[in-house]
């Protein structure tokens, strides 16, 4: 089940380096990207960055809404997450070809993407310079969820393994989350 | 045995997102911190980013020094990657009081430390800006290193669950970089 996470608590959902998809909405057009390139960068406010190509369609809705949102896909969802990086959303609504389905968000435009681990809504802080040199963005986040199946007492416990997040490799190879491992205090 | 990795390909080293110990020297004094929130911001010029907070002696030594190391350290080093987080180095010598063994890197002045899986060596593209307003530091990787245990034809293939690398979750606990899975293509 959704449930929300205390903004204080957002950077949790991605501190392990999962692989994303960014949805996008403006006007009448919505989209998806897969990007390994998004990072908490604070806890109060609770911050990201995240890199998205000048070329894309995303960077496109993303500088016209302001917004995205950061969804944290499961192993489950591996074809999807790599085909979404493969193919640019301009000439075909990629939810729709990809079979990706979607709810409303609680304060941004972008869709959030069902079957995944989380969900971070996002809201540009303008950064003209840096997104022009680096093609950095950065947003801060102003609603964050997950799935209580595996983000147990703010902390990941991935039951299965097809719940597992995914981690970038190369083409089509990416690696799962693996074992917890806990350190002498 | 640590070999060189092409710039063009270093992103491919923390892709995965793993958590990182930053090394930086300046002067006579050096240090090591534990760093979660370093990521690859492009291929070509090879470039990370990586938050480094105000208050820390890092900090201090990679604003004088202009550079940094980022050491992607192995499950093996659970117990120093928690502990090199915890303490600042200013009033000690944490390399020193953690045992790590040092090698010089062969740019930076920064040292690298041995065990781990690889290194990329960074040189800081100064951004006043955005270092005062985040915290954030982007860099060009000026040489990268890997394991050829573990770093395999440009890519990860972890044998032994102690080479595998960490990704921070929240006090002492990681999750270890798991199995790898590939999509249709």
């Amino acid at each position: 089940m959704r449930v929300s996470v205390p903004l204080r608590r957002a950077y949790k959902l991605i501190n392990h380096g999962p692989t994303t998809l960014i949805t996008s909405r403006a006007e009448d057009r919505r989209n998806v990207m897969t990007a390994a390139w998004v990072m908490a960068i604070d806890f109060e406010p609770a911050r990201v960055v995240a890199v998205i190509a000048a070329d894309t369609f995303t960077r496109k809705l993303v500088e016209v809404s302001g917004e995205f949102a950061v969804n944290v896909p499961t192993a489950k969802m591996l074809d999807v997450v790599y085909a979404a990086g493969k193919v640019s959303g301009e000439d075909e609504d990629k939810l729709t070809s990809l079979a990706l389905a979607t709810s409303p968000a609680s304060i941004v435009g972008a869709p959030l993407l069902e079957g995944c681990a989380a969900w971070l809504e996002c809201r540009i802080v303008p950064e003209p310079q840096l997104q022009e040199r680096y093609d950095l963005f950065v947003a801060d986040v102003v609603a964050a969820w997950a799935d209580d199946a595996s983000f147990v007492e703010s902390t990941w416990r991935f039951e299965r393994d097809e719940d597992r997040t995914l981690h970038h490799l190369s083409g089509g190879v990416f690696l799962t989350s693996g074992d917890i491992v806990k350190a002498k205090s």
